[in-house]
């Protein structure tokens, strides 16, 4: 399979890295309108064909998918000529500059029959194939909360807020291990450095009952943290990927309830067990993305992140945006902002990969 | 100074120990409503008096001075009674369980000339004024943002949430550290635990500039944490209180803005430089207090922590209870909100939440 | 029970507090040549006898058992003179200065029937414990290694080097989990403070087979640790007591043994697998100690940690401080060498050192 | 300048890539005994030379400079070939298998004028560069010992036991940043796996005075700890690699000491100040190393980490050796045994770099 790959910044590298290794494909043309880098590409792939105009990759005979790597606000127009062009598409997150942008691609790659799929990463590693594998077993017993923390110092983007950058990967994650959407969402923050976006935000989501989830995404701290907790009724997990191995530990802990004769209200007590850190696999999840998006093009399945799945975390950034102008003034998501999201089938698609 | 403590429980037992250690005080009487914990006081303290009513205390002549650790709900009663007897008047954090309460003892202890002193105890301790000086030199350059953490396993209160239990430490951290009152403020949170209060939340205080400080509370957490962050334009500090030794840690590092030739927006640099754990006082910050409350009642001094610093940590924490109440919907903080939250009691608080 | 407590230092509070709290004992009487200590022994037990003359507990018809805090020097003639008295007899560790003493309070105790007890305080800790029963169960595999590491700021002793003070913790945990014996001892260190003894010193203990202890204690450390590794071939341990909770991980990783066809070698593989933190009893080791003195001495049983529990860790001291003076000259243990040890006094050691 | 590269095993891929990235050099040849390697070179480097027979690599008249980047038992043999064929040599760590053979080599340079340097990548890191001038500025006070602890699971090497494979780093790092040689040294430690070698050792080195270094290395521990403790009378460091960025920490603490009137021995108190982690250079070791490297050649200078450095390094493997088989037995290091470290000007040199 012949996979072009359009821009190659910050992220592109890997992409091309991890795609090259993969006996399945081929990497034919790379374009960026920087020829210095372009210049990076032939030192490491003589092979690869390179331009600064995307669009011969698109009209490229030998390309079969197109990998948009480049800024948000041009994700739509390239991908949707990718998929015009008949090629797969994946596309580095977060998959459009809006909802409706996201909306039209989905729509495209359903009528030609082309997969598109979104580079949200993270699902691919090995520490949140299993933590989804626990939240499914239902041993957390009834879930309360997902609370993440991603902050650093930069790097500052241009085109997007903090939200857009980095809680994109919290909220991917999410949407995969919890397998249900919100029902509003509030937000706060602040923009510090004149001319630029927020680049210190808060992001709450409520679900049905009281399931709540927090997102913590910050460009100007002295701290790298890359931390989750999750909260469940019997047990509670912490993934932090900064650890060099035991990146998740689950808690055997919780609160009891006994009713407390003649009392209205249950008596609480606590209950603390063994820790555990279950090995993980330890592939980079960029290695299984690539392999993972080459067997759906071959086999026409969809993709864990598909379209419907990149929609679900921009219409969430949506409704933070308008809460964030409003100093968290609570919006609420309904059922038609992100529509499509029916068909998906994550089981057969958790068999796949 | 004779010293009178009105409730033994979760932490009475501490200020009783570090106002016995005090040469300038004597402990005489202690009241609560258990006599099992009575029993504890005489086995410690064999000369202290004890009773079950806590008026006992108030008409004792050898008592100076009251200390009142109660549960909340009794604050307000208890400290206007002992302010009417006479005696100055240490009151356990939240000063009381709303801020028209809290008005009333400012005024009654102001008329008679008599201390009113609040026990925010991490003001006193040798990490909290290591960062108050940092802060008041300005080697921060402007404040960005205050984000704190405080979770862990337990313990669930009856009478009021986790809010009004955790975030009160914090705000009274801020309030002493910023030296700033917020304009708005937003929450979000949850109850997870039926029959009892919100257990999680997320307070956001927003001030005038871009100036923004959260704070994050959770009685359902697998692990302690205990963290804060201040950024600021020159210098950030991070202040663990878990840490054994080095509990202040301060960085410098920051960006740097750079006027792009040309260009609108300025270009971002960033900066990172040596880190610094400046060595802290270990005393005990309760013992801290507990001569500067002496002091204070000697020398006719308003205390560090008085009624007007209990009154504004208590207004921020009405206002997070109408956001909570409206998922986050921001509530602004006027000069007047303090006198204007009457309506608003902790118990209908708890409702809501 | 009646217990009386000779020295009231740094650990006789300790000593005092939990035998007080048990509802089997009453502490009876106190003596220490600081009437100052006596004083602070008094604000808190007021009714507990007081002396400066250690004698006169010994003599005291209603102390069924002597509790020895005093500097080692001292603990063979207090607890010899104890032992003569008709008293059961618990000495803080090391039990005494040189072997030769403490076979003779082993002697004096077997022939009078008492109980004699070394406060090994760590073995009874939740941890120690948890980790006894690992080993014992075989899980770890065949034994490889004990790796301990005690290092922290300060107290310098003047009666013994850093051996005697903090080595001998990592000695009797070693010798109650192993509950093997080492063949030989090879020590170094080294003394920095003119006048003072060895504050820097790394112990290796070999034993039958491949099983190999080593110690490294250190007075003089910028950092506090205290950390454990156990290695085995199946399971590894890490023990670190500075963990506030997970105090103990259970690794399950190890090497992984192929004949390689033809080859004379074994090929090597690396196993890794899950971590496990067991909940641990987090009642104080002390306490737990003090009920089992309790119980030994009502049911004239042996103590888990009894004079020849102290006495083996004394000779495992005494031949590493011989090879310590001979820069880890290494030193042969005999069974005998207990008894064959006997000029070796512990001044001479300090002096060699 | 011409580069050849022989042996790309585990570290030449490294070399191979930083020496490309110079732009004063030149990658000409590599060789290497398997051809898949081989192949992985020419898909990353298609214009480079690739051969299995190294000696092809010493006559190729493009290449001035010889890396041997060989299993040890060959790099005498490869390396005094290269320098035969008049190439400067480059050789990974350790420098030779004995130390006759490391003096055959140093010789051999002199004679001809060539440059002779040892891969000791560490001395080239921001970390150990920063170490070494705190050092050399006194303002540790007198230097009381340096304690290194180097563990993990895995890599168990063939050819080399973990003293060979792992404390060469640290007597690397050890014999810069002190600048002084040990007069004895003694080492412990055990073989666990049948037919390999000692896999845990325990290295203790004395210096004139009261200064000792002590290093632990260990291929089968559960966890990977790379710590060094410096201890000075004034000042200590502790050096952690593994943190992400606070790598060097130095704490102002240590002990004081007071004379006692009237008493022989002095008092000793303790200090504890702040600590601070100065900014360090992120900059690769490796490429520091190899800018020094062909500077060295351009302008004939003796490296920072040159021949009789590797000697000295070797020096105490073998006296650790000696110890090692006698259970600990010391070993003197008298002037003889590595010979010829004279000339070396290290001022000089660290100016260069």
């Amino acid at each position: 399979m012949g996979v072009g790959v359009i821009g190659y910044g910050y992220w592109g590298p890997n992409l091309v890295r991890n795609f090259a290794e993969q006996v399945a494909a081929r990497v034919v043309a790379v374009s960026d309108l920087s020829v210095e880098r372009l210049t990076q590409v032939h030192a490491r792939y003589p092979k690869v064909k390179l331009t600064t105009d995307f669009r011969e990759v698109l009209c490229d005979a030998d390309v079969d998918a197109v990998i948009v790597a480049t800024p948000v606000s041009s994700h739509f127009d390239i991908g949707m000529r990718a998929l015009q062009a008949g090629k797969h598409v994946l596309i580095t997150k977060p998959i459009t500059a809006d909802s409706e942008q996201a909306m039209q691609l989905i729509e495209a790659a359903e009528q030609r029959g082309l997969v598109l799929m979104v580079d949200h990463t993270f699902i691919y590693t090995g520490a949140v194939q299993t933590i989804k594998q626990m939240v499914e077993s239902g041993n957390l017993g009834q879930l309360y909360y997902y609370d993440s923390t991603r902050v650093n110092l930069g790097l500052f983007q241009r085109d997007v807020n903090v939200l857009w950058d980095l809680a994109v990967h919290d909220l991917a994650i999410m949407d995969y291990v919890l397998g249900r959407r919100p029902v509003a969402v509030a937000a706060t923050g602040a923009a510090h450095v004149p001319g630029h976006h927020v680049n210190l935000a808060y992001l709450t989501c409520y679900f049905e009952g009281s399931l709540i989830t927090h997102h913590h995404v910050n460009w100007l701290a002295p701290l790298k943290i890359r931390r989750t907790l999750i909260g469940g009724a019997r047990q509670m997990i912490v993934y932090d990927d900064l650890e060099p191995s035991e990146k998740v530990k689950v808690y055997d802990k919780g609160v009891t309830l006994a009713d407390a004769q003649g009392a209205l209200e249950s008596m609480i007590g606590y209950r603390t067990g063994d820790m555990w850190a279950p090995q993980l696999s330890l592939t980079e999840g960029l290695r299984v993305e690539a392999q993972h998006f080459l067997e759906c093009v071959t086999h026409r399945r969809q993709p864990l992140t598909d379209g419907p799945c990149g929609l679900r975390v921009i219409s969430v950034l949506e409704a933070a945006a308008r809460s964030l102008a409003g100093r968290g003034q609570p919006v609420e998501l309904t059922d038609e902002s992100p529509r499509a999201t029916a068909t998906e089938s994550l089981g057969g698609v958790s068999e796949s990969a």
